[in-house]
């Protein structure tokens, strides 16, 4: 005999464990369908251990700048697999808090790869589960492209297995995931050679930290290929080989990164077997309020295509079930403004629109554009340098923040607040009527302009 | 024949300069009389020399959490010469951008000290110069307490002048400079005791950050002695010995700093000569528009007594200048919600009203509080753990924000956007539309109530 439930959720990432307890907290009947450990992308090979790497790459440049501010320090080394374990048990501590969670919220764990056999109808280790309601939050996965020799390559998820470090790494791509592990790379001592397909990183962020990200990058020893489409992998005696379309060679690396995007993880739901309509790269479309085409089958977070950020699909599960569960009908995401960091070094934080967002829908001259650089004051007694870098974007008579960018040390707590008075409809005036705090970089963003 | 000026500024700080620069900026013939390295408090025994002793205790933490990261470091020792020479390097390049600064905004410098002979008239190396209008911009400095012995201790100013690191510190005080000092030191390696009056530290903060810091200072190794009224202070051949009035001792000490508040730098300029009057410490009160009670002679910065931080003598000093010279009669410093950030350990940021103030101001039941304590993912892999911890004060319906206080890393880079929404009139609302950025400790402000 078929469970039946109120609330069926596939996924246990963010967006679904999320849905999921706010489901269950309006008092729907509720379950969750996952087959790994919870918390999905996030938790197991996303923010959580990228954010241990990055404080770890913090620490290696704090060691190398110590003689700077008078420290002697006589020899160092760096224990790769020591830091594994360590990122891996708190880790497993966050799945095991999941777990708890969800048990604590009465939703039952389900633990399987759920399956569409029909609307409102799963298949679970062989069982079958109904429910009214379903939601498809199975998250997404790296892409590996389809070229000779990708199978020599490892992606994100590959570089959180790896138990040795890597001497000399390609990393394919130009996106947030590139730089990141990039930087982590490069600042722990690990040769990096990143390969472009244009001229630039960050391709879809505002020009002023997409510039200085690749200086900073550069100066701190990041090699760069641009304008490089890869043709094929080649495994050597001495490594890996990178070909380009145009015959240039490569290498050899240790270790081949591919961090060329990301797809839906789609393939094994059924979703065809219900007439879930899927997009590019497997996504499922949803409209404003997390609707897909069939009814009673919904979809939140990377599965989606939009803004991929765990604070978004938390957002959209929560919206989702107070929608259909909690009596608020008309609860949806606002996708509009959404702040972000990128754990780069140095870090970018940023909110609203680019320049060129800004360019396009108000026109040249229908804006205006306030920018800073400067050195931060941690580099006074040093001899590396990273500069910082701002922009702050408004429009209108009052300038009206539409835009807010910025790269540099401290640059990834500073932007939240700065977020909210964005979000809130704050101008140019709100920030210069807010005394600075002195000596921070934060000033620099309301002294601005 | 005595020079005439439209502006004299008397003290070349923070407050000094900015107005100097702003009123010669608005076509003022202008001139600035300070004997001492330009920058004043800020540049040469305050923010910029403590911000660089902070950084250097942020490093010996990093030094510290190393292994805990999976590094080895193997024989560290600090050199307390090199890096005070790195810092009155640094400092003396920013005197040097001062001098250069007026020299660009064609403010004239006179090196030396003012004393008023008659209103409009002051004595200079000397010479007589007169002005329409005087600027009283001499600052503050440390107080040393009546008590025997007291010339055996040093402040902050001494500290700056420390040539050796000392073994063990007594600071008597409990206002932010002691605080800063205490662990700036003990990150460092020194033993430090701190003797306070009351019971607590940072006595006009909020209460949540105030016990956070003195239960993450006893942690990481502050000793406290609360309670203690100063009698006197004896040298001996072991170090230097403190009496309390009730008879303890304690010590022996190799350095006895006094923070026990500061004083206007008021005493040798002739203001009696002209009628300024002095309030307590001797400050010299200044009414909104930062009139003294004599016509033409104004005071801004840390020799008002009011809210003594950089930012707002800069402010407060452009702002008369824009009053006077620049055609905005109405032109004044708002003296309302000033951002500020201690930089302990951890660092503070706070905005607004404390919650005993805004019980005070609106009653008991007539406010929300929203707090939130977690600790930061970074101490994840490590034995030490700094809690952080927040606090949001809303008043009225719409839950308007009036005190947002943050204890915990990354506090001195969160807190001024957030100031700027406090500072917009922004609501508890405007936190929640904001989507959080993860993982960062500033999304926890989002996230709060």
């Amino acid at each position: 005999m078929a469970q039946h439930y109120d609330f069926l959720v596939l996924g246990g990432g963010s967006g679904g464990l999320a849905a999921a307890k706010q489901a269950s907290a309006h008092g729907a009947r509720t379950a969750l369908v996952e087959p790994n450990p919870l918390g999905g992308t996030c938790v197991n090979v996303g923010c959580v251990p990228k954010k241990v790497m990055w404080n770890a790459a913090e620490i290696a440049e704090s060691l190398e700048d110590a003689p700077g501010y008078g420290f002697g320090v006589e020899g160092t080394s760096f224990d790769w697999g020591s830091l594994r374990a360590a990122r891996a048990a708190y880790v497993e501590r966050l799945n095991g808090i999941h777990r708890r969670n969800l048990e604590v919220a009465e939703v039952e764990h389900i633990q399987g790869k759920g399956r569409f056999l029909e609307p409102g109808k799963v298949a679970v280790n062989g069982d079958t589960v109904t429910a009214d309601h379903i939601l498809i939050a199975t998250g997404g996965r790296p892409r590996i492209p389809d070229i000779p020799g990708a199978e020599h390559g490892i992606t994100s998820d590959g570089f959180f297995e790896l138990t040795e470090q890597p001497g000399r790494v390609a990393i394919i791509g130009s996106g947030y995931i590139a730089v990141e592990l990039a930087g982590v790379l490069n600042a722990l001592g690990t040769e990096v050679t990143m390969l472009l397909r244009r001229e630039h990183l960050l391709g879809s962020f505002d020009s002023l930290v997409r510039e200085s990200l690749m200086d900073a990058m550069s100066t701190a020893g990041v090699n760069f290929l641009t304008g490089v489409h890869m043709d094929s992998v080649e495994r050597t005696a001495g490594g890996y080989l990178l070909s380009s379309q145009d015959g240039q060679q490569s290498g050899a690396f240790d270790q081949v990164i591919w961090a060329v995007g990301r797809e839906a993880s789609t393939a094994d739901l059924g979703l065809e077997t219900v007439g879930v309509e899927t997009g590019p790269e497997g996504i499922v479309p949803v409209d404003a309020l997390q609707n897909t085409n069939v009814s009673g089958i919904y979809a939140v977070g990377d599965v989606t295509g939009r803004t991929p950020l765990t604070p978004v699909a938390i957002a959209a599960g929560r919206r989702l079930a107070d929608r259909l569960f909690g009596g608020r009908p008309e609860a949806r995401m606002d996708y509009e403004d959404v702040p972000s960091v990128v754990f780069s070094h140095p870090p970018i934080g940023t909110v609203g629109l680019t320049e060129e967002e800004v360019e396009e829908r108000y026109g040249q001259g229908g804006y205006q554009c306030h920018t800073t650089t400067f050195k931060d004051m941690y580099y006074a007694p040093l001899e590396r340098k990273v500069p910082s870098a701002m922009k702050v974007l408004t429009v209108g008579p009052h300038e009206k923040l539409v835009g807010i960018h910025v790269i540099g040390r401290g640059a990834d707590e500073m932007i939240q607040g700065f977020a909210v008075a964005l979000k809130a409809g704050g101008t140019l005036q709100d920030l210069r009527n807010t005394v600075p705090i002195h000596p921070t970089a934060s000033e620099e963003l309301v002294l601005i302009g």
